[in-house]
């Protein structure tokens, strides 16, 4: 298992009239704490596209058990949980300030050759980083 | 049961550099959707939030079928299936101008006593909308 | 001079938590209106990148007059005061449900050649379009 | 004169088809940059808001200079050039990490009483964190 923690701030930009986080900005909260979580790794996702992959969104679930608010430095805990093949699977859990459980989610993406269009595996050099997280 | 549908044109804002509807852009169509499926029914959301009750979302979850680009003018199919009673579950389909299925989606939201912030029923007004749809 | 009015309902997810249609989705708007504009006049900017042209934005300013609220219908007059040549200016004046001025704006946008990377005229067929707002 | 400097780093939500940050998005890192060099001074936005005071915006304008792309870490110079008073100015310089100048730009906020709806003076403790920088 490959697990890994990014702090987000809330933009004012992110809110909504009922003074929360609008429900729809999670997603990019999800994605930035994907692509943070590679880096972190010591993969940048930027180098994936130019390497001609893309990872395009399958399916994404979320639960909101709690309000995020304007200004709250959130923290992520993203994990892998099974080794990535065609596919990858992030699952999250966003905490508050309080350390108070708020919201909780899963992505499934897809591996694909943007030239092709077909699904493919994750460059080697990917793999190579994800190893020691899924051996045995 | 009751049944809407909606039509969204696909702006350049709600684009990424993959050429598609970036995946998080998805809940605000939704939102979209919901709001005029009841404003087909009758019933405006704005007026829901002035007589004191919001509704939050709970859980949200989205497959993406295929890719939806820049000015498409999609149809999004609205389904209550089930009375809603302190919660609400609205399904999506959404299809493209080729009349291809490219997401299918599902958003549950409870109805919340602003004051009170304790669940609640729809307003009667809303209920009685609704009757005719969820009777027998 | 060409003059155009396009229609859009603020979004809930536009909203924040000051309740007023959050500042920086004024430029959203904005696309729309000048999208709306060219596709009244007979053209889609859609074709536009077919073709290999693209239209970067060079400059924006925009004036906050009234705050814009959620589900209100607001209208955006969009006028194209001089011919367009390597760069176009498109003006805008919002209005709300009232009638009452709450915005306005201008965008200043060049033609540029996707390829080569240069600045261009606009296509041929676009001038056609446009020429008889700025004869004589 | 007051001066600070904020980070962003650029999200995949942020880019368009163009493969660029979309031109509607600068608004936001603004905000954010706003928001961060209040913090620098020792002030927190929030505080305000809970204060009673808000900050709409009356003007903004953009001049865009190169684009900016995914996954770059933008550096957003802020200054305030006259003491704020029942409104205050907002300059930005944004760099890439070439260290090229990308966007300028320029906001004015006022300050109102929530509660009120009327002009005010920014709080005193606000004022006296001003001071230093506008002094003699």
């Amino acid at each position: 298992m490959y697990e890994s923690s990014v702090k987000i701030r809330v933009r004012y930009s992110e809110t909504d009239q009922m003074g929360y986080v609008y429900y729809g900005n999670y997603a990019a909260y999800y994605e930035v704490a994907r692509v943070e979580s590679l880096r972190n790794l010591g993969f940048a996702y930027k180098e994936l596209e130019m390497q001609g992959v893309m990872m395009p969104v399958l399916e994404n679930s979320t639960k909101f058990h709690r309000p995020a608010r304007y200004d709250e430095l959130l923290t992520i805990k993203v994990k892998i949980v099974s080794r990535p093949a065609v596919r990858i699977i992030f699952h999250y859990e966003i905490y508050n300030e309080e350390n108070k459980l708020i919201n909780t989610g899963e992505t499934i993406l897809a591996f694909v050759n943007m030239h092709s269009g077909r699904p493919c595996r994750p460059p080697q050099v990917m793999q190579d980083l994800f190893d020691p997280y899924f051996n045995g």
